[in-house]
């Protein structure tokens, strides 16, 4: 009757291999080409050194396999593999450097290996890999994948010696395709890398035996991105699980600072006092030496005056206070009695001199996790994630970019300030090109880009063409034949993409919202630019029919007022024109 | 540096909710509700009774959650799931019944345990589980996931005796959520289920405590899909080496006919003559008792007479052939001098008389595998999919639903003949609904359906969407105005979904066309009906000022010709009424 199965994820994105872009022949090329120039990319942001990227496209020499058939060979000069990571790297699905909170191209670190495994079924070629770190050796693999064990197959491994200390991946393999029918999304692709990737050379010999480049325009890099701690708000249970099997800590305090991202000791310890994992001792139960520890602290500390800690409270007056008090433990007593100080004062303050306890997050029970993580979502307290771990290409390079790809008449470009959804920051960068090598198509062009990699299919659902479709462009003054590039970049630790191609971005409302303030941004600024160009157009008009008629004007009145000598149109002509400067 | 980890599919889809459709907590409890609902469904057609589904939503009455927890109960009459792959079945990511060739709603083995997992990382709560196969017991299951590990583990297991041989599944668990906001795709969900599938009791409770019946109309259910082999046009290097480690056949044409789709013995022979795995001995090595054999094998077969095998053939004229012939196999041979019989049915004799060899499917290499399938590619003689596998919901059903739900004024639906895509049969279904109960909307309202599921999201990317937008509806007297509902169902044992989430339909040509032919069948049908139904409105008119002015025109004739009685104008009336039958 019914029988059930396990499968591997190589099983898995074998049989559903439209979910990863490899729909057909013409896709599966593209396909396969931008997952790999996507590591090579990656592979040289993280070299430091300007990025350099071959790609090679030649039919199969093997004749039994017939015309379809390509090898695809694509280079860097990027940090290289470590030998021992280059079998699983390349030879099994779901292992990859891309699962950290970090701004990369690659992001499901499938996309590789999935271009690997297309090629395997449609030609049951291996893979030819040779990569250096640097070291002394470059390694050297053929593999194939064992898609039902998702497991690397070496099928011939060597070793050579690396003299120059060259570094970077070089990966060959043979692979069924529709070059012809894919060659202008390949080339519109290539285009739109570079202009989002200015300071990269990228070489594209294809199959035809044409070559394309790409040259850089500046040896300046975006800085590398970083590596960040999760955000609180982001974090679930199964998150603070993983944490708090692994975490050192002894406190929660220390255990919040450790792991989350913009955690300082005060926030963590208003929020664990929000969520309720302070305990401290009932005043009463102080002894002498508690209570003289306590005031040293508070004559310590900075915060005095009115209402404040006082400078000259004794030992006996806190016996006293604490004799007559009514709280149960040592937070509401302090804020009682030193009305003016602010809570998170007394919280660091009985931190730092030894009153909180907490328990080891490692023996957190399962229902305090969970109340852990909903208080988190709950507390107000915590600081916006930092973009600092973001790279964005940055207005100059923008510009740059499109400068040097399109051509155009008139730039503007904006970067929003970071922004976050679920706990990631994000950052949008959105551009508008008018003019010059532009064409004027039927309908406005749209370049989209997330984390430095143009997104080319399925543009009606992404978000993006959605708000750019919301817009009222005509209030700009744009009209749909006008000869317009718009342009949005999304970078963030996570972008929230809805297809494991990476062919378009979920509608969060977050994004969204950015998205559209960018925009408006830079179209408001096409608008005074196409103001402008209008007047100059039409007093340009109204200038051509000044000086087709005023010399007959000029003539005319000479000869009416009976004098010989016309006046000099010139001068006048001149000054009328002096506006267009 | 760089470091590299391998996950577990169920940590990456953990990590990568979006792509699964668990984007927000609006989606996230859409789609939650609807995997469990599919995968109820999928059950009850296998048990061959009418399809019962109970679901009800509630708010979670553990008050430390907070508001936006609910408990999701789903329950169904289904086949149920035997008690050992109870655990595994709800707990672990890509394990299930679903990876079969055949027609499912749910189609990657994930969605339930994805639903699970959500609720798990939500609220960190275990999933019960109620199961019988209709034997004498019951198994209840409390679970939970090591998604690290993608393992289920067992927090506790009891059994009860089952009297009444009940067989089905209930599943009940917490998740986070946002139900207000979900409610109206949920119940536009369920109605459209309910359209798809009116043989079915659907029974929703929802958090307010609201009761949604949709009650089945027939208890004609379509039959059950079968499950089906892999078609030789969609089988690539990966599937041919798996079936050949697990295959029992000893020679090549056993192995094609038992292992693929609609391959029989002419076409398994006739398919490896063209591919070049046939062996023949040369005629001049046949010994004596082989001659005769052949010769015997000739006079048996049906295909005589002129150019065709002669009757009278003799053992000595045959070795007179075979000693003058230049043919080196038997094959040419046989095909030079019997010219008028084709080729498959002399490859068939040659067969049945023990002289073709092949080698053992085992034993083929790795490169003759690879050719093997390039050749099945090429090969034009494989029949095309039988879709008897296939379980489209018929005209009558379809109508039926359409009537429920809609209660349209006119109905007009289509089933195309089957068609295949890389191999997979599928079967498309059109319908209009006009007038009636369907609102007027400012578009033309859209509903999509595949192998029985309605999708609801990211309409604009979907195929049909396409289809629809890019025709010209106004040549079918359809305006964007009018109450209208346009419905494609797409069903086939492998529906090209781009998403896990199951949203949209893959761009594939073959079902682009039998969707575009299929809509313009209905839609033309459509126009016959508004063409007369503007014709009777325009007679009604007429015929409005003709009763209105009739008796006035009667009264003014018979005064004007001196007469007394009027003229019986209601027959006249009645006579120009009659067109409106």
């Amino acid at each position: 009757m019914v029988t059930f199965e396990e499968i591997s994820p190589a099983d898995f994105f074998y049989r559903n291999r439209d979910i990863a872009g490899f729909t057909n022949p013409v896709r599966a090329i593209f396909s396969a080409l931008r997952e790999l120039v996507e590591n090579a990319l990656d592979a040289t942001d993280l070299s430091g050194v300007p990025s350099e990227v071959y790609i090679r496209l030649s039919h199969d020499n093997d004749t039994e396999l017939g015309d379809d058939v390509y090898r695809l060979r694509i280079g860097d000069n990027g940090c290289g593999i470590p030998a021992r990571h280059i079998p699983s790297a390349f030879g099994q699905v779901l292992f990859g450097s891309k699962y950290k909170l970090k701004q990369a191209r690659g992001t499901f670190g499938l996309g590789g290996t999935m271009a690997i495994l297309y090629g395997q079924i449609t030609t049951h070629k291996p893979v030819n890999i040779v990569s250096s770190t640097g070291t002394s050796r470059i390694y050297k693999y053929a593999l194939m994948i064992d898609i039902q064990r998702n497991r690397p197959l070496i099928l011939d491994r060597t070793i050579q010696i690396n003299k120059e200390q060259w570094h970077g991946t070089f990966i060959e393999f043979s692979l069924e395709g529709d070059y012809s029918r894919a060659m202008p999304k390949i080339l519109e692709y290539l285009k739109q890398t570079a202009l989002v990737t200015p300071y990269a050379n990228i070489t594209f010999v294809d199959p035809k035996g044409r070559l394309y480049k790409f040259t850089r325009v500046t040896t300046k890099t975006p800085p590398p991105p970083k590596e960040t701690l999760p955000h609180p708000y982001g974090v679930d249970v199964e998150t603070m699980q993983r944490l708090q099997r692994i975490t050192d800590c002894q406190t929660m305090p220390d255990f919040m600072q450790k792991h989350f991202h913009r955690v300082g000791e005060t926030i963590s310890l208003s929020f664990l006092d929000f969520a309720g994992f302070i305990r401290t001792s009932d005043p009463k139960n102080l002894k002498g030496e508690d209570i003289s520890r306590l005031v040293k602290a508070i004559k310590k500390n900075k915060k005095k005056g009115k209402n404040g800690f006082s400078h000259n409270l004794s030992v006996k007056e806190m016996q006293h206070f604490i004799r007559n008090t009514q709280s149960g433990n040592l937070v509401d007593f302090m804020k009682t009695h030193f009305k003016g100080v602010e809570k998170s004062v007394i919280l660091r303050l009985l931190h730092a001199a030894g009153f909180i306890r907490t328990k080891a997050p490692r023996k957190l029970r399962s229902d305090e996790i969970v109340k852990l993580v909903r208080m988190m979502k709950k507390f107000d307290g915590f600081l916006p994630p930092d973009a600092s771990c973001l790279s964005p290409l940055g207005e100059d390079l923008l510009k740059v970019g499109i400068l040097k790809e399109l051509k155009p008449e008139y730039i503007v470009v904006s970067q929003r300030k970071p922004s976050t959804y679920s706990g990631h920051p994000f950052i949008v960068e959105t551009a508008i090109a008018y003019g010059g090598d532009i064409p004027a198509k039927d309908d406005i062009l749209i370049y989209r880009f997330a984390n430095r990699i143009p997104l080319l299919y399925d543009e009606a659902s992404d978000i993006c063409v959605k708000v750019i479709r919301s817009m009222n462009w005509r209030r700009y003054k744009v009209s749909p034949s006008m000869p317009i590039v718009i342009l949005v970049h999304i970078c963030s630790t996570k972008v929230p993409y809805k297809t494991v191609g990476k062919e378009f971005i979920a509608d969060r409302p977050e994004v969204k919202k950015e998205v559209l303030n960018g925009l408006r941004e830079v179209a408001r600024q096409l608008q005074h630019f196409l103001t402008k160009k209008e007047y100059v157009a039409r007093e340009r008009r109204r200038l051509d029919v000044f000086s087709k008629y005023l010399p007959k004007i000029a003539k005319f009145s000479t000869n009416l007022a009976g004098k010989e000598k016309e006046p000099n149109i010139k001068v006048l002509l001149r000054s009328a024109r002096k506006f267009e400067d």
